[in-house]
C-alpha cells in the first residue's frame, strides 16, 4: 500500500477517489481494469472505512460468495485486490474543495493543501465522517484533548490517574475494564442501571465494583469545578436529584457517534436528504465527471448494502472513462478470458487457451 | 445441497428462481435474509450455470473483495452462503410455462412435468442455455446419441472402438489425447491446420501423430455412409478438394456452443434484444412480479458482470418481498448488527453486543 508523502506540487492523476472505505476500495479495482489511475483522499488515518473503525472483528455475511467476513478480512482483499493498479492513499486528509476547470478538468484540494488535477472525481465517502457524540456541560469543550477525551489513542497516558468514565455502551465498558488496575482510580457513570454493552462485561465490571476496584454511579454530569485552568472535579446529578462531586484527573465520554455533515455540501452537487443524487446507469451527479457510490449517494431503490456499492463502482468507472479517454472506445472484457486484463492484473495469460464459446475457428 | 424428487403434487413456494448459476444461487441468499423460501430449476444437471460447464478451474479476478476465485470456488461458496435458508434445487429441468392466476401468484411447470405455485419469480436464467453447435450434414442427425456425440458423459463407452473426432477448440483436443490409447483408433479431423486450443496440447496430438498412434486429417466431414442403419464411414472432403471415406463406430463433433433460445421468449415478457427489459430500482419486468436478474436483463448501464447481478438480487428481493409479504413493511437490516438475522443465519448471536454507532442508550 502505498501512502503518499507530502506535496507542494499539483498532482496529475485520471481521477480522484474520495473515501478509502470498502467501496472506495473496490473503485480504484475498477478504475485499474478500465487503465486509470487514482489517488485516494481519506479523512481517518486507516483505509477500511467505518466498518474498521467501529468493529474491525465483527462478521459480515453478505458479501456475495464469502459466507462470513471480518472487516479486516473485507479490507486486507480489497487491498490486495486493487494491488496491481498501485493506488495512492492520502490519509488523515479531508478533500475541502472540488473545482470544475474550463476544459472540464477538476481541481481538487485538501485541508492539508495537498492538491490534485484530475479528470473525474468519484465520492466513495460512506456515510460520511463521525463525531463522538459531545457531552453536552457549558464550558467543558475548553479541556478537550487535555483532561476531557473521547477517544483512547494511548492507554499508557492514562497510568496512574483518577479516571471518569462517562457512557453505557461497549467503548465505555471495554475501557473501564482496560484502565481498572493501570489508572490510579476509575468511575464509571452511566445515566441509568442499564447498559447497551455485552452483558458479559457488564457483569465483569459489577464484579469489579464488588471487590472495590472501581466504582459505578448512577448520573450524569452536570458540571464541573476548575482551578488554575485545570478541572479538579464533577459534579454529577443522580436520578435521586442529589448532587455528588467526583474528583479527577480525566474523563473519558463515551457517547456514542454522530454524523459529520462534511465540506462535500459546498460543492454544489444535488442532493436528497444529505445523500448525494445519481442516476443508475452512469452513478454520476449532477455534475458531469462527479460520481458518486456506496452509501453517500441516492437514487431510486437505493439500500445502503455493500455489494450495491461494488456494482455502482463498476458503472462509475466506465462512465468515467469517457472523461479520462474521450477518444477511446472502452469494452467490456472478462478478468477470466482477456490477456489485456491479465496483463493489467499481473498474472501470467494461460498462452492463448480460449473459453469454448463460439466457433471452432 | 438439496436436490428434490420428482413429485406430482403442486409445490407450494414463496419464489420460484429460474436459473442455478452464480446469480440465482445469491438470489436464494438474499430471499432468504428477508424470510422468503424458494425453489430453483435449472436446465442444467449441476449448478454454478454456463462458468462451471464451461471453465470450472479458470480464475475469476473480479469477484469484489476475492483478488482470484475459480468457479468452481465460487459456486461452492455461494452454495455454503445460501445453504441456511434451504433451497430446493431441480436440475435438469427446463422451465416451460409461467402463468398468472388471478389472484396475482403463479403458476410454473417445468418439461418433466414438476409444478410450482408461488407469489414471485426471479428469472436468473444468465445468457440463457447454451446448444452444441451441431454438425451441418443431411441426415447424419438420426444417429446423435448412437454414433453422433456433442458431449462425453461417459470415456468408457468409447473403449475399444474406432473414432472420429471434429473440431479444433480445447475440448475436441482434450478429448482426442484422452481416448487415444482408450479407443481402438483416434483420427482427429479438423478443416485447416491451425487450432484454437492451447498450443502445449496441440504439440501433444502431433507427436501422437508422429509416433503412429493416432492421425490427424485436414478436412471437413461432408457425407457418410450407412449399413442396416448403422453409420459405417464418414466422406471427408480435404482442402485438395480429394474426398476421402474413413470408416469409424463413433463420431465426437466439438464445434463449440451456441446461445439456445429458450421458452422465455413465449411468456410475454418485454425483451430487447434477447435481453429482459427491468426497472433499475426493483429490476422487475413488464409482468408485475416476475423479476430478472443477472446476464439476462437489460436496462441502460448494464454491464454483463456477476457483480451487477448480485446487486439485482438484493434489489429484487426487496421487491418481491411486497408481493410475498404484502402487508408486511420489510426493512433493510446488517447481517453485521441484526439478531433476527443472525438467527436466520444460524450463527450464535453475540448477545446484545451492538454497535457503537447511536447514542449511548
Amino acid at each position: 500500500m502505498t501512502v503518499a508523502e507530502r506535496t507542494d506540487e499539483i498532482i496529475e492523476t485520471d481521477v480522484v477517489v474520495v473515501g478509502g472505505g470498502p467501496v472506495g476500495l473496490f473503485q480504484v479495482f475498477e478504475l485499474g481494469l478500465l487503465e486509470m489511475k487514482c489517488h485516494v483522499v481519506d479523512s481517518l488515518r486507516n483505509v477500511g472505512g467505518q466498518c474498521m473503525e467501529l468493529y474491525p472483528q465483527k462478521p459480515i455475511y453478505d458479501i456475495p460468495a464469502v459466507p462470513v467476513y471480518s472487516s479486516a478480512e473485507l479490507t486486507e482483499n480489497l487491498l490486495k485486490q486493487n494491488h496491481p493498479f498501485k493506488p495512492v492513499y492520502h490519509l488523515g486528509e479531508v478533500v475541502t474543495k472540488v473545482e470544475k476547470q474550463e476544459d472540464g478538468s477538476f481541481h481538487v484540494e485538501t485541508d492539508l493543501g495537498t492538491r490534485f488535477h484530475c479528470k473525474a472525481v468519484i465520492i466513495a465517502s460512506g456515510m460520511g465522517s463521525f463525531d463522538a457524540r459531545p457531552m453536552r456541560v457549558p464550558g467543558i469543550e475548553k479541556f478537550e484533548n487535555k483532561q476531557l477525551f473521547y477517544r483512547v489513542r494511548d492507554p499508557e497516558f492514562f497510568a496512574g490517574k483518577n479516571i471518569v468514565i462517562c457512557g453505557g455502551g461497549d467503548s465505555a465498558l471495554d475501557w473501564t475494564l482496560n484502565l481498572v488496575g493501570k489508572a490510579e482510580s476509575v468511575i464509571l457513570i452511566h445515566r441509568r442501571d442499564g447498559f447497551r454493552a455485552a452483558p458479559a462485561r457488564v457483569a465483569e465490571m459489577k464484579q469489579l465494583c464488588e471487590d472495590w476496584q472501581m466504582q459505578f454511579v448512577v448520573g450524569s454530569v452536570t458540571g464541573f469545578e476548575e482551578k488554575d485552568g485545570v478541572m479538579t472535579e464533577v459534579r454529577v446529578t443522580g436520578n435521586d436529584g442529589i448532587v455528588r462531586r467526583i474528583p479527577l484527573d480525566c474523563l473519558l465520554v463515551f457517547f456514542g457517534l454522530q454524523p459529520k455533515v462534511g465540506p462535500i455540501a459546498e460543492w454544489g452537487l444535488e442532493l436528497d436528504r444529505k445523500q448525494i443524487v445519481v442516476d443508475t446507469a452512469r452513478f454520476e451527479t449532477n455534475i458531469p465527471g462527479i460520481f458518486a457510490v456506496g452509501d453517500c449517494n441516492t437514487y431510486p431503490g437505493k439500500k445502503k448494502l455493500i455489494l450495491s456499492g461494488f456494482h455502482e463502482c463498476a458503472l462509475a468507472a466506465f462512465a468515467a472513462s469517457q472523461y479520462v479517454f474521450p477518444d477511446k472506445k472502452v469494452f467490456l472484457q472478462y478478468t477470466t478470458t482477456s490477456p489485456k486484463l491479465h496483463k493489467a492484473l499481473g498474472v501470467p495469460d494461460p498462452a492463448h487457451h480460449k473459453g469454448e464459446e463460439g466457433s471452432e475457428e
